[in-house]
């Protein structure tokens, strides 16, 4: 794997370079962790013009870090404690004789940004942007391998859920034992806070589990993703609970269904990102559905659960193959509740099949 | 409640006027919550010349939250997905007819504090500093009974899982199963990703579960803490596996345990942070124990886990009363193990009985 940190370094140091900067100071952890390996608790690197470093105040060995940190890679401890890895990274810069540093300044706070000026004067300090998130965007057949393995895991626990007795028990006690069958499977941990929302609360994005229990006629909405070496997918899933759902339910259901498959359809390589939100929001529109609508059909995700691209009205960019997004539209009534559908999938070219689904589990209406 | 809330933004806005500046922008999530009783997702408080107003993308009726938001304030929504919160705040301060803002410039990234300055060209913005940070160091009753009940349900957990059967079982299981628990006795939530740690993982500060299982003679270390009501407590405890406990295990952990204590004992109104680490601190050394020691002994808890102040060899400032913090000293050797006790407690007049612990599951060294 070490190589495979080298070149993504390398990328990255040419980007600088072209923009004239020598060296460059990441601070954003999962940036630090896809050019390193790992992130160890409150480490930075440092891409320096004459060697890289992880500057790090609980270096690996002494506090245990995910993922394993590239072995090419120097380790420059922090000496003392309280010391800020920002900081000392920007020092050890300028004494490698750079004159300027590119910053994550969508990371670095104000009060760090200028405590780095203050320890290296002589450096010029640049902006790095979101260069390492821009290079994250497409991924390589391991990181997809790792996100698949996650979206298996995440199925595996949703199916358990799903063959036992849901009537009676609390929205938190679901999530917990979502998130306990995660790691029985083998997930590192969940890769966000598990999601279940029943009856009024179901089909809201983001939902934080309450102490409602579930009842009789409900809908019931799931969402939880798996953590798998570092990456991270998602799926979300409305299920009704009793034998006949209501009508009202069926058409809601059937809604949010067209409008997610016209999303998923839309993942094709050169696709406009607002092209994709635009099909999953226009069978919404068409119905009717136009108040609260999340702001956004899907995103990107990998070592964070909220990437780049966003699927939203105004993104701008096109899709890449090798990129993996959800598609997850939803509707919600307050009051009443709603639906939402949500899958990961990995845009392909038609020649290789279309879109990879990774979450698997049917999206029929199943009455629970 | 109502009355709290505004009752402190009148302390910090004083503060701001004393120090030229006339409204002030409070990014950082716990300092909104303290000061406005919920903090949305994204949200900002500003405490503007002629009004205060919450400024949120997600408003509490969208989108769930936690805590109570002071109904005295208004809710600025804002306009359109993708906003940010912060950048319309200063744009709202500045139509106020505002001329400056002092910002958190610790929790403000560079390129927030850039496209604030663009968009309200006419404030001069300042630093804030930890302003918010310092009023929330001493608790008020009700802050300090929320911390009671939350050590009170850690306590339970903690308790429970002793009486179940240990060997055999992984970390990462015991903590899944402690962080439940916490939730079962009406916790909003573990204060902190739950610690367990066995064998030679024992002692170690911040220990991630690993799938390694309990055996008989391991020291087990646990750490954990409930949030009630938004407040965040901290308990840690170490136990021995099987009947008799070695020589060496006895002996290590009567000395972290005097460590402790010392620390415990030298709470007092009045202490100097310094001194309540070096009591501790020289416990530990006059026994040889001097490296890999954490950096501190232990820090203020409250809103956030890990607040001011620091208990620390370099750390200046004296505790005042109704400050509660932990004291969790502890040693650990590589490949061997180690013991940490961890108590949360509020600094308390000799007058009103000292310290009152808050964590209150035994300190000796039980053998399960």
């Amino acid at each position: 794997m070490s190589e495979v940190y080298a070149a993504r370094r390398t990328r990255l140091r040419d980007h600088c370079q072209a923009g004239g900067s020598q060296s460059a100071l990441i601070s954003r952890p999962a940036n630090v962790r896809y050019l390193a390996g790992a992130d160890p608790h409150g480490a930075v690197l440092l891409l320096g013009k004459t060697e890289d470093l992880l500057v790090c105040a609980d270096p690996p060995d002494r506090r245990p870090t995910e993922g394993h940190l590239d072995e090419a890679l120097r380790i420059h401890p922090l000496p003392g404690a309280g010391g800020d890895a920002a900081v000392a990274a920007a020092g050890l810069a300028e004494a490698q004789g750079g004159d300027s540093l590119a910053v994550e300044e969508h990371h670095l706070t104000v009060a760090r940004h200028r405590a780095i000026r203050s320890v290296a004067p002589r450096l010029r300090l640049t902006d790095l942007g979101g260069a390492v998130e821009q290079l994250r965007v497409v991924k390589d057949e391991e990181e997809i391998s790792c996100l698949r393995i996650g979206a298996e895991i995440a199925d595996q626990a949703l199916g358990e859920l799903l063959e036992s007795i849901l009537v009676g028990r609390t929205e938190r006690h679901l999530a917990l034992e979502l998130e306990r069958r995660l790691i029985d499977h083998g997930a590192d941990g969940p890769a966000f806070a598990t999601s279940v929302a029943t009856g009024p609360n179901s089909g809201r994005r983001a939902h934080r589990p309450t102490d409602r229990r579930v009842e009789e006629g409900d809908f019931l909405s799931v969402c939880l993703g798996a953590t798998y070496r570092g990456y991270r997918c998602e799926i979300g899933r409305t299920f009704v609970i009793g034998t006949s759902p209501a009508d009202w339910q069926i058409e809601l259901y059937d809604l949010v269904f067209a409008a997610q498959r016209a999303g998923r359809e839309a993942l094709v390589p050169g696709a406009a990102y607002r092209d994709v939100d635009r099909a999953a929001r226009h069978v919404l529109g068409s119905a009717g559905c136009t108040e609260g609508l999340a702001p956004l059909t899907g995103h990107g995700v990998g070592l964070e659960i909220d990437e780049d691209p966003q699927l939203a009205p105004a993104a701008m960019g096109k899709l890449d193959a090798c990129v993996p997004v959800t598609v997850e539209p939803g509707v919600h009534f307050p009051g009443r509740g709603g639906v939402r559908i949500d899958d990961t999938l990995v845009v392909r070219p038609e020649a290789d099949g279309g879109p990879e689904l990774l979450t698997i589990t049917t999206k029929e209406l199943l009455a629970l």
